[in-house]
Order: structure tokens, then C-alpha cells, then sequence
């Protein structure tokens, strides 16, 4: 529930994103929103055409919040190895998993091209922007030069997605945490020397 | 929908399974079911007390497959990188996800320590089957003895379920490939020699 001082848009945004993050789409009743919101379902279909509608505007922001999250550490100071590690380090709520990843096990948000879009944006968006750090990375030596800039990407991204799975399997942080360190070792063993 | 050969009780865990697997426990209802199956919903409850008692028979199912499965090519000839890289590229569906991973983005799921059972103790004898084979690695000089293989082992595993997360945003197997070209790339590299 929020304060009525926050206006009635943003509280139906606010929180499908929980119960999105919570239960999933398919989990998801405008009934249950509503209920958390404590709008009315006239001021729902006031604002949104219906589930989907709002469900897209939540899912948008979703990504763009955690667009902004990862490029707050992908960006910021240190080496190419330091900033990688700085994101698969970073403090996460690692047993919600990923509110962004979950949705791709959403049947009916995988079968929608627009709800589809902006976690396929924001996924891939991840992806190149590590492998331009790898890339760079490679340049300045500190990576060897048989690694592809893409392929490490793609497997960093994935064992963070892959990491809540386990986590989440185990009811503990614990093998997010083994396999962020295993992958660590290994790209820290992927140097020119080696 | 089955032929009448096979019993009722196989049709509903076969149902179940496919719906589990599509839909996750969340959006599969006990009518989709029995529509799936062909059975009737005096037959339904006559062989399960209901949905978690018919859908821990199908998860129970589908782990034991996933880990037969798995311990064929771990448990197949080849030195410890080649018995892990058969697990990585063996042939999978990528854009169905996994069976049994998928379950861990289902609340009810993960929130009932009876249906997170099979998912935990499969994922788990999963890591600890792969740790094995990164230790005998490195007893034969294969991997450098930096490396952890719990560690290791979760990185893995977290590829290959967050290899899933990437290809279904992105509707393409593409990233699922280029995550584990990644990692195998990075355990090639990680040699004694390192």
C-alpha cells in the first residue's frame, strides 16, 4: 500500500512491478494489483488500456532501473578486470533473482513482442556493454587475446541469470556466490601470460 | 492427448510435466490438466490428493530424466574438459528452458519445501557431480590447482540455466551458444601452465 500523497499511475506501476517481480505475468491478477495498490478498477482502465499496458510501462522501468544499476558499476573507475568484478560482485538480493531474467521463463511474455522487447533490450544491452570492457580489456593487455569479447559476455551475464537459479533452487545465497567466484578465477587465470 | 493404451495416472504426470515445464506451477491449472490428459476429475483425484501431490510426481520425474541425462555424458569416456564440454554442448532444446530450473521462477514452488526438493537435490548433485570432475582435473594436471571445482562447478551450472534466461529474451539460441563457447574458452585457458 502507498501514502495517498504518491499519484494513482505510479502506484498501479509500482506495484505490478512488485508482483511481477514476485509472482510473474502469468501470476499477476489486475485483481491482485489493484488489491496492493488499493486504486479502483475504474482509475486502472483510466490509466492503462489493461493488464498488458500496465505490465509494460512496469516492465520498462524495471529495465531501465537496472540498466542504470549495472552501468553505475560497468562504468565507473578501474581496470577492465576491477569493473567486471565490481558487477558480479555488487550487492544483489540474490534469492528475488533478476526482475528483468524471470520474465523470460513468463510464457506470456515471451510469446508478446512487446513485453518481450525492453528484457531483450536491456539483456543485450548488458551483454555488448561487457564485452566492450573485455575488449578493452584485450587492448591493454590485461585479458589474452584468444578471448572473444562476446562469448565472455555472454557467459558473465548468464552465470549472474544462471547463479539466482541455483540460489534460489538451494534457498541460499551460497552457489550464486560459488559460481561468481568461480568465474572470477577463472578470467583472473586469462591472461596474455597464460 | 495420449492414446488409451497408456494408464490414466501416466497421462497426468506426462500432462503435468509438458504444463509444468511450459506454463510453470503458477499457470497450471488442474483443468488444464485434465483437459491435457483426456482424464476426468473424479480419475484425477482418485490416483493424487491433487495439484502439488500430482505436480511432485511429475517434478520427480523429470529430475531423475534431467539427471540421467546429464550423467551420461559426465559419465562418459574422455578426459575431465571433454566430459564438461559434452555436457555444455550436448543438444538441447535451448528455447524451452530447462524443466527443472524454470521451477526455481515459480513462487509456489520455492516457497513448498516438498515440490523444492527435487529441484534442490538435482541442481546440487549436478554441481557436486562436475566439482568431482574439475578435482580429477586437476590431480591430472589439467586444470590449474588454483582453481576451486565447487567454485567452478557453479559456474557451470549457473552458464548453462542463465544461457536459457538469455536466448529465450533474446528468442534465439545465439547467446546460450556464445555463454558456453565463453566459458569453455576460459576453462581451456585455465591450465597448469597458467
Amino acid at each position: 500500500m502507498y501514502s495517498r500523497g504518491v499519484n494513482t499511475s505510479e502506484r498501479l506501476i509500482e506495484s505490478t512491478r512488485e508482483l511481477l517481480w514476485e509472482r510473474g505475468y502469468v501470476g499477476t491478477s489486475p485483481k491482485a494489483i489493484l488489491e496492493r495498490s488499493g486504486a479502483g478498477q475504474g482509475s486502472m482502465y483510466h490509466h492503462f488500456k489493461g493488464k498488458p499496458d500496465l505490465a509494460l510501462a512496469a516492465i520498462r522501468r524495471t529495465a531501465e532501473e537496472m540498466r542504470a544499476t549495472a552501468e553505475g558499476v560497468l562504468g565507473g573507475p578501474g581496470t577492465p578486470y576491477e569493473r567486471i568484478e565490481a558487477y558480479l560482485r555488487r550487492e544483489r538480493d540474490v534469492l528475488r533473482g533478476c526482475p528483468v531474467g524471470r520474465l523470460t521463463m513468463d510464457p506470456d511474455v515471451v510469446a508478446d513482442d512487446e513485453l518481450r522487447a525492453p528484457v531483450d533490450e536491456t539483456l543485450d544491452w548488458l551483454r555488448e556493454r561487457i564485452a566492450g570492457i573485455v575488449e578493452e580489456g584485450r587492448e591493454q593487455g590485461q585479458f589474452a587475446s584468444s578471448l572473444d569479447g562476446e562469448e565472455i559476455a555472454a557467459a558473465i551475464v548468464a552465470t549472474v541469470q544462471g547463479g539466482y537459479v541455483l540460489a534460489r533452487a538451494a534457498g541460499s545465497p551460497a552457489p550464486f556466490d560459488a559460481g561468481v567466484r568461480g568465474l572470477l578465477s577463472l578470467l583472473a587465470s586469462a591472461t596474455p601470460s597464460a
